[in-house]
């Protein structure tokens, strides 16, 4: 899927994750806003990443303003305020593609699987976002460390799970854009396994004393 | 943790899997029997593959005796097969380690994460067993495919999920054995993310058009 054209709306933009995914998009050429609970937090956030960028790319609005501008909506808040950010610019969502990143950790025990419910929380989400929304769920396990570092590698691959191959494509290709490769994973029921993982590798980088492990899918045809 | 002196009794031993890793096993020097619902099946399986190995090494017997005989215990039997296998040997089981391979994959979507009331299936088989069981899984994203062809490099990590340390060191050791690294991926609770990893998988060999895919944890320091 072609990204050319499309605005992407990043919902808590300001956070490590979301303003590296944003950096890394919009160094690519996309056309990209970063939505914050205050729109003066959004624009200082902005501010920095097109600083580092060297140019006025990125614009920083509240998340509703950004939800209605955004043809793929981008949610990379806390896990906490996850289902109210989406909820709360729910009338701004319907035909596009919500493009969710957010991992159910919850404190204390972030190194322990802990599922909503039993299930993968993005389920539970898209259930409320209703059928008009096509969410995908992708980027759960890539650390925020080095996104806006280009010159590192970021040694993870992305698992994109969701119900409509188009908004699994625009997730796709969103990872390319980032420099990493991201791999259809199934149905959004899959995204509770990306989720579970994020916890095991929280769990992995305790045990190694490493600070950001990843996964990387094998046996797959050579990338090209 | 070392392995010598140590029995491995593999349940279901003469299943692709089972017999795969018992071959493994057997081949780096290790005591294995495999166990079958009947003796009769578990020697013809244990014949084939001491056949495979050039020498009289693997014992066939049935489950409750391979159960008695072994100091680690390991399930290999389909899931549905799972809880009434481990079940029929508990008096067995008391103060050893039971090593889970089963994957709760639930005809006919193998491909879709389906984790049994919503949780880890080997935390609910562990609290059927008991306290005095000391229960870890791994080796849930490993493919039979290649284990018997030792000159083949199964491109695989295996995630080690249990609450016993001593357990945990025991299944790394024999993914070891196995020629495979095993990775300490916190408490039993966490099996659930290695469990929803083999359907998604399942799923990327489906998108891809692969045979084997498998997983490979990254960033942790380097592998001696």
């Amino acid at each position: 899927m072609s990204l050319t054209g499309k605005t992407i709306a990043v919902l808590g933009g300001t956070g490590a994750e979301g303003s590296g995914l944003a950096f890394r998009w919009a160094h690519a050429g996309l056309t990209v806003i970063i939505g914050s609970r205050e729109a003066a937090k959004a624009q200082v956030a902005a501010a920095a990443l097109n600083a580092l960028l060297g140019r006025a790319a990125i614009e920083g609005v509240d998340n509703a303003t950004a939800a209605a501008r955004g043809d793929i909506i981008v949610l990379t808040v806390p896990y906490a305020a996850a289902t109210t950010t989406a909820l709360g610019v729910k009338e701004h969502l319907g035909g596009k593609i919500f493009l969710d990143v957010t991992v159910p950790l919850i404190p204390p025990k972030f190194d322990r699987v802990q599922l909503p419910d039993g299930r993968s929380a993005v389920e539970q989400l898209a259930e409320k976002l209703g059928p008009d929304v096509s969410v995908v769920a992708a980027f759960q396990n890539v650390g925020a460390h080095h996104l806006k570092d280009l010159a590192h590698t970021v040694d993870c691959d992305v698992l994109v799970c969701g119900d409509s191959r188009e908004a699994r494509e625009a997730a796709v290709a969103l990872a390319e854009a980032a420099g990493l490769v991201g791999i259809h994973a199934g149905a959004l029921a899959n995204a509770a396994a990306a989720e579970a993982m994020t916890s095991v590798l929280i769990a992995i980088n305790k045990a190694y004393k490493a600070k950001a492990s990843g996964i990387r899918i094998t046996g797959l045809p050579p990338r090209t």
